[in-house]
């Protein structure tokens, strides 16, 4: 296929190039007639504007941005489907982003996306993030910005989470119907808004049970799987009182079933679990296991539908706009609850 | 953080705007004091030069393309990895576009991407791609491509993929040797190259074995879950004959698990199961998944390696830097194998 230019368009059209780009950008100073002469011509020759210079006239992208840490967990894959299904509405293209849980990338990929690239920006933090100074100049060159799940505090704009303290109290307190009394938290970073809250729910129901709320039992993961199992391990092996293990990231649960299979330590017997997953097959691993599950299709959704009406109606996102959904209990067998 | 344009910022410096852009673009005929002194304050002043504007001037984005049909399964999650690795190497972006393995998604994201917004695509094509004028459309308006795993035959570029053929008559052969002897295959689309091929191996390892290849053992799934899991309970329950299943996708082997779940057929005693798979949980699952595991990692990095070289270069693509890597068959308890 050959590509023809606004010029030439107009040439054959005999049109001026500023009617034809007019008529291409549905114009009120063109008439219908006009309109569907030079659109019928440019689909004929299969014109394709240039997206730089098209985007510098009508400063619009048409496209919006997606920032995530992975997309090897479960929760990020579903509300990019959801995501994506809003974009499509609304005829915009996604583009995504991963910073693999690294402060460097992350203010690199946004740095490269201020001036223009895209008309709105959806994020979940990084875990390293602590100074959000990208993200407030990004925000105040005039591209609304919507947070889910892992938010950032100091941006003024809206957020959508999942009751995040509440759920935490939950798990916590299923394990202590279940016999649970010494019970561990794995977290992967202090920064994040997510961890804080449920870490804060756990503490709630310890609390509230009359248990001690031991610092020895609070361990910090990473994104390194092996490194994760090996931390696991270890815990258990040096607190022999370990009956409960509260994993608040999806791939920590996981690194659970490996370090208690390094060393016989068996689910739910010795070692009761709930971790929070959206995986698809958590009812399929021996054990099954108990998750906390977010609704990530609908967050992806939620968040998606609060950017476009900014963006639709070029207005500024304010934090008033903020959802909370409900993350449901899934009691399976390991906390030796029905399957 | 205000902005300052490079017409500002050549007043400031006392000097043409063609001066400073060609300062900033670091060209040779710009002495370097005057490099050192444009940079200088264009740092301080925190200049960030209109992406759009910079992008028509260089005729370079510094971004790759990659599409996908899909995040959730685990082989295209670990192959992004691999590709954002050399990315970073070379200081480039990746940009994720997603499919959902429509034909007509696809398109519409490859004419969204001609005109510049991209140096380069890599590509995994959708399960439903019939015609590829886009692909050729693109190709021939140079910008590189090189497809990875679902490949496209008619574009004369390189691939990098495994031995599919190979793979699947290994794990067909595999099920034989555990004492299968009705096989059922199941594949997500004849359109893909992969599912072609694996089956042509499933084929082979069946008349090697002397058993006949039925044509009621071919299961054609989709990205339907709950669908899938009917298909395969239905297949299952009129055909009691089954006792192997071969998933030649991953989402396929899940579904496999959960129809038989549904209907108490039991795994391996009844109906044994080989699924392809990059399941970090495949060992975990009850009972643990014998899968053919993908170097998918690899995959992304040689693929992404021979499109940075066409890049740096400025050269085509040629098929002839095709590459095949090796999967590997990890038996487990789902065919009766050692875990």
């Amino acid at each position: 296929m050959s590509t023809i230019n606004l010029k030439q368009l107009a040439e054959r059209l005999n049109l001026s190039i500023s009617t034809v780009s007019k008529a291409l950008n549905d114009s009120h100073e063109i008439g219908a007639e006009t309109k569907k002469r030079v659109r019928a011509l440019a689909h004929k020759l299969n014109y394709e504007p240039n997206p730089h210079a098209s985007s510098l006239r009508r400063n619009r992208s048409n496209t919006i941005g997606v920032i995530l840490p992975e997309v090897a967990n479960n929760f990020f894959s579903l509300a990019i489907n959801g995501i994506e299904e809003v974009a499509r509405e609304n005829g915009y293209h996604v583009l995504i982003y991963l910073t693999h849980d690294s402060y460097r990338r992350e203010v690199d990929i946004v740095q490269h996306l201020v001036g223009g690239r895209i008309d709105g920006l959806l994020m979940s933090v990084s875990s390293e993030s602590q100074d959000f100074a990208h993200l407030t100049d990004l925000n105040n060159r005039g591209v609304p910005i919507v947070f889910f799940d892992r938010v950032c505090e100091q941006i003024d704009t809206a957020q959508v989470t999942t009751d995040d303290c509440r759920s935490g109290y939950l798990a916590t307190q299923h394990l202590i119907e279940a016999g649970c009394r010494r019970i561990a938290y794995l977290l992967i970073s202090d920064n994040l808004s997510i961890g804080r809250k449920r870490r804060q729910g756990y503490q709630d129901a310890l609390r509230d049970a009359g248990l001690t709320d031991d610092p020895a039992l609070i361990l910090h993961g990473s994104s390194d799987h092996a490194a994760n199992v090996t931390a696991i391990r270890n815990l258990l092996e040096q607190d022999p009182g370990i009956d409960g293990i509260f994993a608040s990231v999806e791939h920590l649960a996981i690194s659970t079933y490996q370090a208690c299979e390094s060393i016989g330590r068996r689910i739910p017997e010795q070692v009761k679990v709930v971790g929070f997953s959206n995986l698809a097959v958590a009812a399929l691993l021996a054990p099954a296991l108990t998750t906390v599950t977010q609704p990530a299709y609908n967050i992806g959704v939620e968040a998606a539908r609060i950017l476009f009406k900014a963006i639709k109606k070029n207005k500024p996102v304010s934090a008033a706009q903020s959802v909370e959904l409900k993350s449901e209990l899934i009691p399976r067998m390991s906390t030796n609850s029905l399957s």
